[in-house]
């Protein structure tokens, strides 16, 4: 299925550099990677209230008729810019899948501070948590991609039948750690060695996924 | 030590009933505790960045002038208000303190939940972590307080080297309960039953603070 000017209509969930679109849909596909690139630098400097399709537009160089034609609304953009940069957590879920139960804390809290520890990836994780946290639709927005994309993919591979609720209190623990040591900056624990931490928190997370 | 007319120049850390001040101090108790009421409800409703020590004045019906006799900067102001958000929070580690260590996870988290379900003490709390999660200068702020006022002191009675570590590692999967339960509401979490909840995190909290 294509969009308009042979454009896909849906994300393929993959963020291709600027400029080295694929050949196929060239000139579409690199409009519409600009805008996303455009997009989540202004949802990350401005955060979701301040930033409009206007801004989003002028600083893609294009018209804003044309964010609209791609995206939708502002929700719309957001959530496509979302989609972009949570794609390497949204495989956190097949990271869990991959290998034994028994060691699913210690490959879902690795991974999820490879992420955190990464600036190119920590940026616009940062922007978003900021955006959702300052406004209902951002949260909105933020909520469904985390919830059904993430947690719930985590939650099917555990066999129990609060499952759902033990994966996002293992997502509290991961959440609530890279906030202090990374928005808050909280010492120790924001200079501890990422090693540390991890030692302390990979248990915490297989409790809440597989314990009793 | 007594500061400008008569009003404490140090907070007593205690948040008086607005209209009933203490006789000794009355009129600069009463113009103090309206001038912090104010600030509260500004920094709730607009966030830090986007509250003045202009709007708190005007919202306490007083002179801008006389917010920065009281306070000082609109930083200052900040750090007042939170104070006073925090004080039942800062009561955790008395909480804390109180009966032996074997119970200290379940006193704790159920004394933290009992702020966040209320919402009296949940609106203030909210737009503390809001502003704090947004800007710099109040992520200090914040950081200074709940670092040294509530994670030094529970801190101080774990007896392991690093004790600090794991009050913030305790803390985090605190904070991040609250945050996916009260600001982005992920389900099943935002619904379920507080006890359901406490039954899975105090054991975390417990095992954060005296597990081996």
């Amino acid at each position: 299925m294509s969009g308009p000017e042979g454009a896909p209509a849906v994300s393929d969930g993959t963020a291709r550099k600027r400029g080295r679109p694929r050949r196929t849909d060239s000139d579409a596909a690199g409009t519409r990677d600009r805008i996303l690139v455009a997009a989540r630098e202004e949802f990350s400097e401005r955060g979701y209230e301040k930033t409009s399709v206007r801004g989003i537009a002028k600083a893609a160089g294009v018209d804003s008729a044309l964010v609209h034609h791609y995206f939708g609304t502002k929700e719309q953009v957001f959530a496509a810019s979302i989609e972009v940069a949570f794609a390497p957590a949204l495989n956190a879920s097949d990271t869990v899948a991959e290998g034994s139960l028994d060691g699913v804390g210690e490959r879902l809290t690795r991974f999820i501070f490879g992420i955190w520890e990464n600036p190119t990836t920590r940026t616009p994780l940062l922007a978003i948590v900021r955006s959702a946290v300052n406004n209902e639709t951002a949260a909105a927005v933020f909520r469904r991609l985390v919830a059904s994309q993430l947690l719930r993919r985590i939650a099917a591979q555990v066999d129990a039948p609060d499952a759902e609720l033990r994966a996002e209190l293992a997502a509290a623990q991961l959440i609530g750690t890279a906030m202090l040591r990374y928005v808050i900056k909280v010492e120790p624990l924001a200079s501890a060695d990422p090693e540390q931490i991890i030692a302390r928190v990979a248990p915490v997370v297989q409790g809440h996924l597989t314990g009793a």
